[in-house]
Order: structure tokens, then sequence, then C-alpha cells
């Protein structure tokens, strides 16, 4: 290769300690700007490019770590010291169901731990488009059931996840319960990606602000997850159009200027009209998942104050 | 973006747990593809790919983490449970001066501190090409210095490093005792590379073995950090051409069948030749920094346990 040496750096400690930057922005521009500049970019290098989404996200302290096999489903123990390993918070990261890892989540999913007195398992799921719907949800099922196998409570488990994983932290909560199973005592959804029909309004109305998402990319990631061949209303892939009748609790944020703001007003809506106890919270001016801010921001350190007393409740 | 959904996938949890796999190979010669398949690959995406360089790591058990500034440097502290808080690891990572990050060194460097009781620091130092020579040796100098203020002896840092980073770890300390100060207790270099000549016998002779180092790679490198202005027998930029009286305790490990072989030989030597308590130790058919292995390789199992014992003594 050619070394090529040339534009801006990625994202490192130095960066991201600059105090009011929303470095998840910046680096959601700079993804964008390598996107548009690479159109013939590899999903080996698109995989590559999202695994530094745990940038923006401070070393949560106190928190050690276990890599591990759940039910097959091969991920990362997030421990923090002191915590409750009674209670377990299964993690199902985002990234369009292609790519992102339990590495790009780790510190995430970490801190939530912490900040709510349990440990998390960031599951490495199966992706697509090598696996297609259900795979991913599947991978979730089968985790849950061997943490009960285990010995866990169901109701001591939480499914969260964020953006398609975020979709996974819900509709892993729906298998279960077609399964004629136990679910979740909880689900945490941080700005869920649910509408496979990709025709929401805030992806035209928060357009211009969202600094990452656009219908083409959603596009492509719906192509891969779905195949061509299932149906983007199927229940299961898209809980839009899913039964919340006896859904567990369910905790769902959203920034304020991302454009699938509307996926998670929507399935608060659907939920909340089945009867199901729900809380939507939204950060003003953030970004998709601005949790991923955690430990370099205020408003997310507010955040998770109140999902923890969510949780606790 | 087209989605362009091609290819294999990045390495994840899944990929790496397989037994007797060389797992840094396999990730080594799959960036080798990328790097011929893709001319015009950018610094910034040369820097996404070898953030990867953390998988072939396990993740340690029973070690904490904090993202801190040490003499104006930022970087992540390792911090093994239970280990002396007053033993330092100042650790510098490889990557060519160039890529690479405290990210990307985290989980070897938690391993290393775990296996000799003790701490460490791995540096974000200022990268080139925007930052030439000498600027990598001031930043490790400058968190040396700032270590020795805030109360830890001189005597128990240890610098330490890989590729890039074992040239800086040996530097640092030439450095220092340039300067008239008290240098490191001790200096640890896994794959050092010293030679900007480029000159070294094993670049031909463990070409076909070695799955990433390449004479073409390291010439870029080295137009990057010595930006052509600066004499490549610089004994700070290349230690092959020290004076390494006086020079600390040190250790060196090298992979038998990696390219820059010959650059632990050579500094082992010139080291003994003035009388340094040296130390070398060849990884039988490893590749380059073969410590990433560590917690998924017998063979780095006892090379840990081995400069544990060297670091006690």
């Amino acid at each position: 290769m050619t070394t090529n040496i040339s534009e801006q750096s990625g994202v490192t400690c130095a960066d991201v300690d600059a105090e009011g930057r929303d470095v998840l922005r910046d680096l959601y521009a700079d993804w964008s700007q390598i996107m548009a500049a690479t159109p013939d970019l590899t999903m080996r290098l698109f995989r590559s490019m999202f695994d530094e989404w745990h940038q923006p996200t401070a070393e949560p302290e106190g928190v050690t770590y276990r890599e591990d096999t759940v039910g097959g489903v091969p991920g990362i123990w997030c421990l923090p010291l002191g915590a409750d390993t009674s209670k377990v918070l299964l993690y199902t990261h985002g990234g369009g169901f292609a790519v992102g890892s339990a590495s790009s989540h780790r510190k995430l999913a970490a801190h939530v731990a912490k900040a709510l007195g349990c440990v998390s398992f960031v599951l490495d799921y199966r992706r697509a488009p090598e696996f297609q719907h259900p795979a991913q949800v599947e991978d979730g099922v089968a985790a849950f059931d061997a943490l009960v196998s285990s010995g866990i409570a169901s109701r001591d488990i939480t499914t969260i996840g964020d953006s398609a994983g975020g979709n996974l932290a819900i509709t892993i909560a729906l298998a279960l319960r077609e399964q004629g199973k136990q679910g979740p005592g909880g689900v945490i959804a941080f700005s869920p990606w649910l509408d496979m029909e990709n025709k929401g309004e805030t992806l035209a109305t928060n357009n211009d602000t969202d600094a990452l998402i656009t219908p083409e990319l959603l596009e492509g990631m719906i192509a891969g997850v779905l195949g061509g061949t299932v149906d983007p209303t199927t229940p299961l892939a898209n809980p839009l159009h899913a039964d919340f009748t006896g859904f567990p609790r369910l905790y769902v944020t959203a920034g304020s200027v991302e454009s699938l703001l509307d996926n998670a007003t929507r399935v608060e809506e659907r939920a909340r009209a089945a009867g199901v106890d729900v809380t939507l919270s939204i950060g003003e001016g953030q970004q998709h998942v601005y949790p991923f801010l955690a430990g370099r921001s205020a408003l997310v350190a507010e955040e998770l104050e109140k999902l923890a007393a969510w949780y606790r409740a």
C-alpha cells in the first residue's frame, strides 16, 4: 500500500475530552464524510470504522471485564466492582444488525451496569448480511434462556440495546412471550431502530440535524438483514407492527434532533395503547444513541440517574 | 455510501477463540490483503483498521481502567485488582509512530501489568505524520517526569512498548540519560522496530513468513515520522546507533519468523557489548508482537511468567 498520509486523525482520548464539544456528533460527521467520499467502502472496513463507536465514551472506572459464551453466543461481561451479580442487563449492540460489536459497546454497557448496580453481558450476536433475520433475535433468546438455566431469575434480566440493538431488546422479549416463556423484568431501548418500512416522518424533518442516519444508509441495512425475502412488517423484525399486550416495563430514549426520533415516539404510543408501563425520555439537541457520551456529558449522567431510578422502582 | 456487503467479517470474540489458530497472523494477513487491495487507503481508515489490534488479545479479567492525562499526555491506566500501584509500566504502543492507540493496546498492557503485579499507563502520544520525531520521545519523557513528580520512584518505572513503541521505550530511557535524569528501573521491548535505515537482513529472509511487515510499509512509516529531514541514524530515532553505556536492564522479545527479528538481535548485541544486563527471548514460529495473543496462547502465558520473573529479580 501507499501510506497515503493525509486527512484527520481518528478520535483518541486526546480528542474527546474537550469540554462542551459533542464528540459523538463529530464522530458521526466524520463517518458520514468518509462514507460519502468512499462509495466503494467494503463491509470489512465499514465494520472497522464503526468499531470506533466506543471512542466518545469515557472508560468507566471500577469495572472489570470477562469474555464468555452464553447460550452459544460469545460476548463480554461488564462487572462493576460491588455490583449485584444476580441482576443482568442482556445488551444487544447497535449497528444496523451488520456492524458494531461487543467491543464497540463495552464501555457504554459498563456505564449502564454501573449506574444500575448490576452486571451486563454484551452479545456478539450473528450479524447481517451473513446471517439474516431472525438469527439476531434467536441469539438473544438463546442467551436469555441460558441465563435463566444458570439460575438468574427472568424478572432479574433486563433486555437492553441501542439502535438496531434496541429493536432486538424489544423483539427478544416479544419472541420469549410467543414461545410461552417468562420474559425479562424490563426492556430498555436507546434510540431504537424499528421501522423496517423506512417511512418515519423524522427521517425527513430531522435529516439536516442528524449527523449520521440517512434513509439510504438504512435502506442498505434493511436489505442486509431482511435479504429482500422477509416482510418488513414482520412483528419480530419491526415491532411497530407487534402486539404489546402484556409486554414488560419499557424505557425508551431518543435524541430530539435525530432522524429515528419517531421510532421511539411511535413505539411509546403503541406500547402505551396496549397498557404497557412505558417511559420515554427525549435528549434535547442530542444525536442518535447519545448515551455513548457516558462519562463525558452531564446530560447523559442525568439520563443514567433517571434510568437507575426507573430500574430500582 | 453503497452498503457493499461483501468479504469476510472483522474479527470478533467469536472468531478468536478457536483453539490452536494463530489469530494474530490471521488478522495481519487480513490487513495485508486489504492494504494490497486498497492502494488509496487513507491514513484515517488505516488508523481505524489498526485499532483492531486489540482483537487477538483476550479481555484480561480482574483489571479496571481509568482515563487520565500524565505530563500533558492523555492515556489509559490499567489497574489490576490488588496490584502494587507504586510500580508503573509506562507503555508506548506500536503502529509505526502513526497508527495504534491506547485503546488498541489496553488489553495487552493490562495483561502485562497483571502478570508483573503492577499498574500500567498506556500513552496516546502524538502520532506521525502530524507530529514528527522527536515529538513521540518528548511525550514519553514528559509522562515519565510527571510520574516522578507525582511521587513514583524512577527505579519503580519501567518503560515498555512494542514495535515503534518498543523503539520509544528504549529512546525515552536514552533521552532521560541525555538530560542527566535518573532513568527507569528497566526497559521492555516487544518486537522493537529500531532500524530507520530499513536495511535489516531478516526483512528479506523472513519476508515470506511475516504476515504483516514489508520494507515498503516501513518505508512509508519512516517518511512519516522522520519527514525526510531527520537523519535515520539519529540515536534517539534509531537506537541501533545509540551508546548504551549505563543503560537500564533490558528485556527484548521477537518472533522467530518476523521480518523485524534482527532489530531485536542487533539491539541485544549492542546493549550487551556496552555492558547492559539484557535478556532476549525469541518466540518460536511467532509473528510481530506475539504478546498480543495474551489470554489465548500458552506460549505467551509462559513468556509473561518469564518476564515477571525478570521483573521481580
